[in-house]
């Protein structure tokens, strides 16, 4: 195996990338601009050392505690949870939000042997115990373990007497009802709002 | 802009990554393994330094020349030309032809501004000039290009006397007469060969 088809097989190691566009890829490279090849290598060696989750919240952070948590113009009353550090990246680039963020690094599920436990609930109960957090927006996925997560932080967090509440489900914007599923169908029944 | 962010701008940037599959293989290579993050790392730094053209083929190699014009076990009497680089390992990789080969970086393309100069032509003469080629396959692609590439080869090199054959363009191994296009329908036709 010569450098390009080694180069190559490390592509074809990434996620959603098959063998021939591994190849393309490799092959391109041969021709790009030199600096940039220097730059993407070094960003490749050194991700790992620059990125880190945040020792509060849990979302992927070059500083600790990271630019949300450190942020005091953001809404400290409010905390949304999440399954994943990426879904802070999605929600942030919805513009729609302004509090705090806790990541739970996953969602129950039995089937895969992952309980409360290993999630990070205990840290959660900690920042809501200090007094400042009104509201606890769950986000994590519409689906079964997402709303079994979503079930089980709810009673957990009763205790507490903050405000629990949970993302709306239903109809995507700009969809037709005819291609909706039944289940998404029916929570939009059940979710339905006055208007 | 953080280093996750930056790695993914730069995948971004490879050809048929698009924004999201960026952003997921950037996040994907946070928790992989950090020897093979560093591996990949040194490979893209270095690929261009390994990897040049054969001084003979043009083939991509890291050494010069090739591995396929030094290996003296290979039918030194044929030539087969091909557009790009990659091409041979594409005819490598089926393991049908055990000749020598002749990249020509490109095709003759008078609406891109490619005419026979901006061709490795010059070289395939004089490899074909020093007399032990019997026959030069042209395997430029069934196009308007590369088929007009095969004929401007075939004028040039009838006066040396070499033997020049096209590879075969018919219906696909496997394929259905009902989904054949017109073009390669009428063309097989043409190549039929006797039973």
């Amino acid at each position: 195996m010569n450098a390009l088809e080694e180069l190559a097989e490390s592509f074809s190691r990434l996620p959603g990338i098959g063998k021939k566009s591994a190849t393309r890829i490799a092959i391109s490279l041969l021709k790009a601009d030199n600096v940039f090849l220097h730059t993407f290598a070094q960003q490749l060696a050194t991700l790992q050392d620059k990125i880190k989750p945040c020792s509060i919240c849990g979302a992927y952070t070059e500083a600790d505690p990271c630019g949300i948590c450190t942020n005091s113009t953001r809404d400290q009353s409010v905390i949304c949870v999440v399954e994943q550090p990426q879904d802070v990246q999605t929600i942030e680039a919805s513009r729609e939000y302004h509090g705090l963020f806790h990541v739970l690094g996953g969602v129950i599920s039995p089937l895969d042997g992952v309980g409360p436990d290993d999630l990070s609930i205990r840290k959660l109960l900690e920042r809501v115990h200090k007094g400042t957090v009104s509201e606890v927006i769950i986000a994590t996925n519409p689906t079964i373990e997402g709303d079994t997560t979503a079930l089980y932080l709810q009673r957990i967090l009763a205790a507490t007497g903050v405000k629990v509440t949970r993302l709306a489900s239903g109809l995507p914007v700009g969809g037709d009802l005819e291609y909706a599923d039944k289940l998404t169908l029916a929570r939009s029944f059940r979710g339905r709002t006055p208007l």
